[in-house]
């Protein structure tokens, strides 16, 4: 990580709070106390900025400086409001399109996923606060500077925010190995969210059931293990072909 | 590398040879001589194998130990004879569908793009033998396997390769920012190879002259630079798209 993406030492980081500085999130020191400490927390709390307890060790791989046990991530983006987004979309008179990230933590994954938004035209990335990429200057750069035109929307709840969508009337369509249907077969052509899944393990199951429709793409191999990267860019330009053969 | 991917010092690389080892290429020490050194150049001119001479911080970034200037990179799959593998897909009544790398040297697109040939059906891999990546134990883990599955053809010009193709009946459709033919408008139901060129500067001219169409994927945004193994897996799809609809 690049030592302009983090602050660190209790009083920094309340200062940066105070400052207004976009925070990724927070690591503190399992079992810190104290007064300032409590300070922070309080802050934490107003603010609505994650934090993670974590061991020692995991701040000190990141910087070994005089650290107290607080280290602030800060993000590269600023982001932005779900429930401002989508409204600035239909006023624009432009038929919404986000791509939701479920679980996606490879950086260099994120960053290939922004590029490929960036150039179909994504209106917004929804990612959850949780289990989810940092935002950092490590995603920007490897974003190549895309992270600068799409619009990130970082959200407590990811099955709350696909609610919101859809409720906004988005149709939500989730990328899932446990479907028979391809995703050729769904129209796009409608306000739509592409939901994809971990690396691993796919979309997480309250998610998949807040999808409209789960969708496939179909693989005729052994090994059957697309890149979530390349399986979102092949999503993707299917949603751009369909409206554009309208 | 891993050190399973080379042999190092001027006899244990003739030993390998003459044993019929898969050599990727051999890195030789510029200006080395003497008898033993020339005994391995006829052994390397009698099985065609590639050799590169360089610089010694070259090898010496690879192994420390006593490589005398000479260090072989092991290949992790058994290439196969583009002339043997025309036949091969056409006896089993099958559709060509090839994937041809013109200039592709990062292991990780490389790996990516093996994986999505994999899950797409794709007959075989064409790449040059200069200028691509290394078909090391690195590209065999990034690419999750897949190259035990999926042919590659590594061929000393890919112009010749790439006529070859033509004069057995494929569509030769080469990705290029040059050609305003989005990649959706051409006929991909006769047999095809998809050329993908270099991440940085596209297609080499020669190659683009062999192509019978040039296409590209429409980009909506400023950034514009879809990576290519999400490029490649857009135009691959496509491919399969349009077979399965006929």
């Amino acid at each position: 990580m690049d030592k302009n993406d983090y602050i660190f030492g209790i009083r920094p980081v309340i200062e940066a709070i105070e400052a207004g500085k976009d925070i990724d999130k927070i690591l503190v020191k399992k079992d810190l106390s104290g007064e300032l400490i409590n300070e922070l927390y309080d802050l934490v709390k107003e603010y609505k900025i994650l934090i993670q307890r974590v061991p020692l060790e995991k701040i000190n791989r990141i910087t070994r400086k005089n650290h107290q046990g607080v280290l602030a991530i800060l993000s590269s983006v600023t982001y932005s409001n779900i429930s401002n987004v989508i409204p600035e979309i239909y006023e624009a008179g432009n038929m919404p399109f986000l791509v939701a990230l479920d679980g996606v933590t490879d950086v260099r994954n994120f960053g290939a996923i922004a590029r490929t938004c960036e150039c179909a035209g994504v209106d917004a990335i929804v990612i959850p606060e949780r289990h989810s990429v940092s935002v950092s200057g490590d995603a920007m750069k490897t974003s190549a500077g895309a992270l600068n035109y799409v619009q990130v929307c970082r959200e407590r709840s990811m099955v709350g925010a696909l609610n919101y969508l859809k409720a906004n009337g988005c149709k939500i369509v989730g990328a899932s190995g446990k479907t028979k249907v391809s995703y050729t077969d769904v129209d796009y052509s409608v306000p739509t969210v592409i939901v994809m899944g971990a690396e691993d393990k796919g979309l997480e199951p309250e998610v998949e059931a807040v999808c409209d429709e789960l969708v496939t793409i179909p693989e005729y191999g052994k090994i059957n293990s697309l890149n979530v990267s390349v399986a979102a860019g092949i999503l993707m330009y299917e949603v751009v072909r369909q409206r554009n053969k309208k």
